[in-house]
């Protein structure tokens, strides 16, 4: 049967055309042209960004600029952009000649997905229903890059397989997914998730998932050889790495509420990830020859701590309770590069190239459940009375909502995510097989050199080596004659 | 005649001595001693960064620390450092053998200027008359850091063609004049510059580019071997690249008013870059055989976006204006690099190794024109009655001024930063040609041999090689030998 | 006696074992395992992070969430983080192949200290004596980072010759040093040092030293080949230096006083820093042939600025003060590097691999003697009556403290940092002396190799060399022929 897939691939599919040069740029401009048009019509500054701010302000008796909600949200918002263009950019840089595919695609994607997030993001919270517009300021920048984050989750799973037009596909019905799933899980279901595990990484992972199980390429091992890491590009993606593992605080508390909320989400995602840390190197030691460290589990598994308090950050699950949940998540993450990732790609037929699965989608889950487990254990006790209702935002329609329904709905809140990932990664991954997206050959995989112009191949040629090149290079048939001689 | 001024060139400067020996650590060192001098006579604490803050709060009656400036600014300023060190430094480190002058003349120039510009900043804008003191708080860092913006463009024009001693006097000359354009340009035009289009972008860029015409090399072909990246040095770019393109809302918002000045200067320039980069990336995919995308533009026209919102970022520009100024800049930059900067070295004799002129200059102007437009255009409908008067600072001498009054300041503020540019950078790049300064030979340009000290050559030598290597430094003349007796 | 004490050694040490398999997990899991306990027993979040803040809010008259101290420290954290995690772990990515062990060891490192910090730091300062609790804010997590630099600083000395496992015990002990020296310094002595010159960068500089001193080990040359840089491997260690030099200014201003003790600590960070950078660059310059630069002087030295200011910054020494104190830290600190370190490692036998002595010890005590004399020199005068009460705290027990006094405690703080850093080191490195560590042999330090899965050597092979390493491998005796034959 493998053979008769092959066949109808080897049909359906070639040859392969790898040229990007008019579907690149029309996908770039007709798009870009939509968003203008679509922002001229819909978005506008809200009441806080715009020149009345300062008439609003007194309106409101507010006695400051600094109530401006910019200096609540702007030292986190930057965190967070880092955490998108620089960490998700560099920590895919590992593999020896797909640097620039990381970076440079990871950059097209954010920046794409960013303002498609602004209007879907929009229509679905803050429209406004009198006047038809979508009112933004830095949360809604906030909220953006979270949005594109689930898309660049995504990537990970498909990296080096697929064409930057393929990744703009996956990334403009990405983000109309997560819209989606966003305003069920948040508005309807009225789930908690600051900082995402549900919404942002299980959604992301699964949907990575899906697309790479649709895309399955059996002959993947004919570009093994690019298909790792070397030295220096090991030391790029660990910038990836800390620039994640050290806003990550940044990112479960840049949008909760002003005061303890952002302090407290803080706190808890930076133990639990000095915590996922230790557990990391132990099991990645334990589980070599003479107890040698992985750099894949320390590029990615340290960050599962931060994925698993995404959603119980912002309660109160007490310091020690989150360095349980990292203690834990370095393990698992770790167990499932080493474990799971084979696995899948053996028997389940996925191929991931991040290892998305240990890393988002899996400490995803971890974090829906722990948040779950979180709320339906909260008291009046722990919590306040207002403490209680402030946290949960038991107000409006959800006055009456009771700590332990509140549970049932975190994990109700859990399966919208993970259904919306598979089934949208399925249907988006039939999308990417047409023949027409300009992804490479099976044994083109993981190579720059398909979609970038590159530099001169040596880094730096030694005198000697100079000499020989110099030698070879004048007179390559002497060169040649050099070793037959020999031989003879 | 290029003979003729070949042959004076050759009898005026030859033979070139690149040793700085002396004269380097002797401007530095007199510099350094200046600087203490005129910082013990001239600068003081500000008001707020004074012990004396707590009488002054309560006399203010200021409710809070929290009134203090630093906590308006202070993470906008650390943005902006990070840009000026890092995304400057690392932007040019794309050469294959320049990335310690890169970084570290970058360096060096930027903690030279940083000084010396809170020294003639203070003069022309906050001196006190009655104490003879310049008072400095953050927002005079941020200014200082924003004048050295200006002369690092500049060295992105002559990027390994001139000695760290030559880079010095760029930047004296440079700070200095900034400080006036400055002037003219805020205070005595009354041109609204927040983010520096005209001030730092479009005076540096033209600048760098007048003192690389003056400095032009004929034979800068014999450095061709130099003038290019390798796979990693492109790597290390995309850093400087990324941390400009992410902290560039903040530079842009680092001096605008309180409250929603900076709130929605933010916002326009986030919008502006995402759209620079889609434009990039289809203008560099849609010129390039088979669609391969070209890192120079990405490492550089992605950015353009930013500089062009410099005037207009703090206006009521709207979120779909900024996208179409991002959407003009990402074309026209590419474009540049793809065109301009060919024929500006064969036509003008301009050789601009970063391409300044594409990424700085032009996008300048352009925002120069955007803010000139944007303002005239301004309406009390719009802005609000205050609104306007707070954006346009519309107070004091000028509280008469219309809004097309303003457009045409705005415009005349443009021309001011030409003309001090060209005209100032002929006059620098005649100083820097006396045979003094250390400057490389044609043939020895883009090599950090020169100015460093390097450490060993190969990156990593793979075993066999090694064996190699060691043979041949153990008996050399056997090595000879050994091709010598192989081709007879 | 060097015979008789590399006997001795070759008999109690031999034969080194690298495998860390068991050892370096268990102590991950131990500790981490305790640390979960320990923080069970007694860490909460105080009032400022607990959701009763709304209620302690209104009790205490609050009038906004702004007054919240997250808002005040929170952006200053995230830059302190970014350079123990960032800064020291890719400063000591220099050498050649020990990049993973600098940035992998720094980060395991840093995450296991935070931890004990927070713990032993609580118990000393903030333990409630009611409940028995430590109340953990923003600010207990900068100074478990400050805590763990200290640590970080001492694994500069032994950089490349000691094993993971070491290193936690290391730090291990470190922390609870430095929570002790602190505890003494800071509130029994009341002497003032919110930047640490003192409590990290001199106790952690000796305690480095000290551990290195008794670990000397007399055949280090034969790992000669191994401890230098190459070229990338310099460029990432510059990324670590310029995130220590920028974010220095919110490392000497995260803990000190809200409003102008943070405002005037980040001014003087940053002038004594540029000042640094001049006179770094001027020796390094002099005192080469041709004065070309030492990259290990630009990426130390010139931090070192940053590390006298430490005490100072938050008083009134003055801009140009800040300047001199710069001025004079470049020009010892770089001829630390070129006279005292060959002179230390000579004569002393301390092997220093980084530097520490010159970067932190050496400035570190600078740092405190520039803060007794400012403490000492001050005047009602300068700082006003409540201005000189609140910078020095003279409140409490410490009432009628006056500044001389003040600077004598300063001096007295200055030697009890010093007699911690070297007692506890010269203990903690006898304990590491104990051959059950795991530690590299003489002639395989500065390898990653010894504790870490490297990935495949060559960074890239040019088409020519593919061609020889594929016939040599492919024919290994012919290749051997080849030269036998042709030296025949």
């Amino acid at each position: 049967m493998g053979n008769v897939a092959q066949g109808f691939r080897d049909y359906f599919c070639r040859p392969k055309n790898t040229n990007i040069r008019i579907s690149l740029p029309a996908v770039c401009f007709v798009w870009q042209t939509a968003m203008i048009i679509l922002f001229g019509v819909f978005i506008r500054y809200d009441e806080e960004s715009d020149t009345h701010w300062v008439e609003h302000r007194r309106e409101a008796n507010i006695t400051s600029d600094l109530e401006n909600d910019f200096y609540f949200r702007y030292p986190s918002f930057q965190d967070v952009h880092v955490m998108i263009f620089v960490g998700f950019g560099f920590l895919m840089t590992f593999l020896k000649r797909y640097s620039f595919g990381a970076v440079g695609f990871n950059f097209l994607v954010a920046a794409f997905g960013i303002q498609w997030a602004l209007l879907m993001q929009g229509w679905f919270h803050s429209l406004d229903p009198e006047t038809g517009k979508i009112y933004i300021g830095v949360e809604s920048l906030i909220n953006a890059d979270f949005c594109v984050a689930g898309c660049l989750i995504a990537y990970g799973a498909v990296l080096g397989k697929v064409s930057p037009v393929q990744l703009l596909v996956l990334t403009l019905f990405g983000v109309t997914l997560f819209a989606v799933e966003e305003y069920i899980i948040l508005d309807l279901i009225h789930a908690r998730d600051a900082g995402g595990s549900m919404v942002i990484h299980t959604f992301g992972g699964y949907y990575g998932l899906a697309i790479s199980w649709v895309l399955y390429r059996p002959n993947l091992h004919q570009s093994k050889r690019l298909n790792g890491s070397v030295y220096h590009s090991d030391v790029f993606a660990m910038i990836g790495t800390l620039f994640l593992w050290m806003f990550w605080p940044s990112f479960n508390s840049a949008i909760t509420d002003h005061g303890d909320g952002q302090h407290r989400a803080a706190i808890n995602t930076y133990l639990a990830l000095a915590s996922t840390v230790l557990t990391t190197y132990a099991i990645s030691s334990l589980s070599a020859k003479r107890g040698k460290l992985d750099m894949v589990h320390i590029q990615n598994a340290t960050l599962a701590g931060g994925v698993a308090m995404g959603t119980a950050a912002e309660f109160m699950i007490q310091p020690y309770g989150s360095l349980i949940v990292g203690f834990c998540c370095g393990i698992l993450s770790t167990l499932g590069y080493l474990v799971l990732s084979p696995f899948m790609e053996r028997v389940l037929k996925i191929q991931d190239t991040c290892g998305v699965h240990n890393l988002h989608a899996m400490p995803g889950v971890i974090g829906g459940v722990v948040g779950a487990i979180t709320a339906a254990a909260a008291t009046v006790d722990v919590y306040g009375k207002e403490g209680l209702i402030n946290t949960f935002d038991f107000e409006g329609d959800f006055v009456n909502r009771t700590v332990g329904s509140q549970g049932g709905h975190q994990a109700a809140g859990l399966c919208v995510s993970i259904v919306f990932g598979i089934g949208g990664g399925a249907l988006v991954g039939t999308i990417l097989r047409f023949p027409i997206w300009g992804d490479p050959e099976d044994d083109n995989c993981y190579d720059d050199e398909v979609y970038w112009e590159l530099p001169e191949d040596e880094e730096s040629i030694p005198p000697i080596l100079e000499y020989n090149n110099h030698m070879v290079t004048k007179n390559p048939d002497m060169s040649e004659s050099n070793f037959s001689v020999e031989q003879s």
